[in-house]
């Protein structure tokens, strides 16, 4: 049911995934089908009465094999949850489930990059709002994960192992750190409240976390998401961006990419102040340039205060 | 008061403009300010009581001489009129004064691109509903018109041109012909009603048009605009974005690309139906890979009949 074609003037891959347009909208708050499905109810995706994660195909995929998966990753059965108010040892349990999809999906021939992502709140589009992510294997190189590779080539190296010591250096920036994980507004920052939370080690992908890395990674994104939601006392929106290295299969175009990256997660935020929307519009669609109204240190300033008052 | 900075991870320069979080947010109508200045009424922008189109710096610019320019250009003073519903000679007077903004603006030694665009409507996050469009003059190569030179590299020539000629031959996204321009969904799309409307033959900018290709392109621009508001019936909002060569001066880096292009414009717009909006997120932001819920033959095959209805 899907499509790819080639778009020359960027050249980028589109996809079609014409079936979609049907997709579940916005149910109501009864008829969520990522809830657990309860004795005598309705059945739902999931059909036991409780669950911890699940995990399973998307019902209205971007992408299908042999050519790409689309998966959904339900956090809890707890309708009104959020990954910030998950249990320390579910989040880390995701990201051992993380882990597990990105070998899985990542051994498969026709699946060239695993991109685990979650979207939060209607303002980026969420049509679901049990707290749930989504995982898609692209059955080709995306463009931003091409453009990551070619800042490794570059800066001579690894690139964010390099700007990750650029950040520590001038420190300005920086928001959480612990023995595995630093999260800071990004120097070059789109969003007024962008952040990275990058491995500390060069660690390509989840597969070459220690268990005590992937603990201090599930915390230190609580601790951000906690955060995130104290800055403006509210459910705070965003687009979350897991980026590791590219699963190319030995025998297709771009195997060399393969196993090249650092395993970073990027938030992208949509909100500028607590009522206000960054658009992307003329100058970021049609040109690709981002205009900010924030300058990163002092929304890095102002997301310590949050994190702080998040405890 | 603007920045540069540039991203690494991506290879792009984020301006930040921060003065810019307090501008104008939708005023009221009475508090209009690109409406003309009334006699005995409050002073606006446009310090007339009546004018035909208005080209000034914008107040709350992303870029300020001697680092590039940001204008607001007014299309008329009827504070409800919309480029389509200007009478054909007004959008025809338009098109001079983008050639001649285009002609100063890129006459200038910081200016590398010249940047002629429209935000319409609040879902792409317009602030004032006044009729209006903007000009950007970069002080750097932004990243579409990067790509785009790379694809003229790719395809060994001019890649519009080549597009051009591809979808005349293919014939089913075909939208609008006159002798000067063609408007088409084009065969890769992002967006569900996305559209191109390009000279038929090579014209690098404004400056190489011939005044009656002048005429014909605003008159094709006026009827897809049209067909647009036909489509739902509504308001249609969309980003318009002017494609033209690069002005990069004689001593500045990539000096070699002026003059390199081919003028077409390029609309953007968000629905995917009467009332539900493409957002860009998980994939698009994180990935860079977009995802259609449309195939482009069957939204062009739409669009025709709306074109048609708007007569």
């Amino acid at each position: 049911m899907s499509d790819l074609r080639f778009e020359e003037l960027r050249g980028e891959e589109i996809t079609y995934a014409i079936h979609r347009q049907d997709r579940t909208f916005l149910p109501s708050r009864e008829q969520c089908p990522l809830d657990p499905t309860r004795p005598g109810g309705a059945r739902t995706e999931i059909p036991f009465p409780s669950f911890e994660i699940a995990v399973f195909d998307n019902r209205f995929p971007a992408f299908e094999a042999p050519l790409g998966a689309a998966e959904v990753v339900v956090y809890t059965d707890d309708h009104d949850a959020s990954f910030a108010t998950l249990a320390s040892e579910r989040a880390e349990d995701l990201m051992w489930v993380w882990r597990h999809r990105y070998m899985e999906l990542g051994a498969r021939e026709d699946v060239d990059y695993v991109y685990i992502f979650e979207n939060r709140g209607v303002e980026v589009g969420v049509t679901l709002h049990h707290p749930h992510g989504q995982i898609y294997g692209y059955p080709f190189l995306p463009p931003v994960p091409r453009l990551e590779l070619e800042a490794d080539r570059r800066l001579g190296g690894c690139a964010p192992c390099a700007l990750l010591r650029r950040e520590l250096d001038d420190g300005r920036r920086i928001l959480i750190e612990n023995d595995a994980v630093v999260v800071y507004v990004p120097y070059a920052a789109r969003w007024a409240y962008e952040a990275h939370v990058v491995m500390r080690q060069h660690r390509a992908s989840l597969l070459e976390c220690e268990p005590q890395e992937l603990r201090l990674l599930s915390s230190a994104l609580q601790t951000l998401v906690r955060g995130y939601d104290a800055l403006f006392d509210r459910p705070f929106p965003y687009v979350m961006a897991v980026h590791q290295a590219p699963t190319v299969a030995p025998s297709r175009p771009g195997a060399e990419s393969a196993g090249q990256g650092h395993l970073h997660v990027e938030f992208y935020p949509p909100l500028r102040t607590g009522d206000k929307l960054k658009y992307l519009a003329g100058s970021e669609q049609g040109a690709g340039a981002f205009i900010s109204d924030t300058l990163p240190e002092e929304s890095a300033a102002t997301l310590r205060e949050a994190i702080a008052r998040a405890g």
